[in-house]
């Protein structure tokens, strides 16, 4: 098993943090625009991914959400999407240091270090520092506005 | 023993993004401007890295060259620079794939996934868009003018 890690800082309230993380709303601001279903323990939301120059639709996520402890800590199960995708676990830990809430980042258990394992490392920094971005400047880069990074998008 | 693995694709030239890995010269433009030594096999060179705002210095790495494959492989082990980094390896590996330069990155053998991995994870993605900007756009975001990614710079 292999795992994705990422650790960023934000200048904004861990409160505020956890509702970006923890609602479809919110999720919405800064991972896709198409977040849609319910963000309660024991129930699933949709993630749906477009290109945002061409209109194709690149894919998607169902993500069971596993835990929600306020201001601290989300977990989802990734139920359906790429193969390599499901059954896997993304975590987000958050914690203040020095005045800043630091996001703590885990996408686990990835059975192989694929190329698109490389490729969804990369894009979660990306999509992570969307979500630093939303908070400390006032807007995000969703999908289908997302930062290309490759021929992958 | 873990790994840091990324994947981004660049609308270049294959030699042109090796020239970038491959040189200090290259090295300075998307990585540190504070890049000094010899890039050749065998030899090694320095890259020091300085807070933007503060003008504080925040640490640095020595970097061994280990293999230069033209237009397609970089591989370089850390001599020196923070303890977790010290004895692994950092390699790139480039291929054409429909018209992109893709750059696989590998930033291989840490003993423990400690925060500080985490935070070069996310790092690691930025510098690599960096060196995507600096070939697309025209200038990359070496430090000390590098994109903050948390309040460990």
């Amino acid at each position: 098993m292999v795992d994705i890690l990422h650790r960023v800082g934000i200048r904004a309230a861990r409160a505020d943090v956890y509702e970006s993380l923890a609602t479809t709303k919110g999720v919405a601001a800064w991972w896709t625009t198409d977040t849609t279903g319910t963000s309660e323990v024991g129930s699933s939301f949709d993630t749906t991914f477009w290109h945002g120059q061409t209109g194709e639709l690149l894919g998607g996520f169902r993500l069971r959400v596993e835990e929600l402890d306020p201001a601290r800590r989300v977990r989802w199960l990734v139920e359906d999407g790429p193969a390599e995708w499901i059954g896997t676990h993304i975590d987000f830990d958050l914690t203040d240091e020095d005045g800043w809430t630091v996001v703590m980042f885990r996408h686990l258990g990835w059975s192989d270090p694929v190329p698109f394992m490389h490729h969804c490392s990369t894009k979660w920094a990306v999509f992570l520092m969307s979500l630093k971005h939303l908070h400390e400047d006032g807007a995000g880069e969703p999908s289908p506005d997302d930062v290309t990074i490759s021929n992958w998008h």
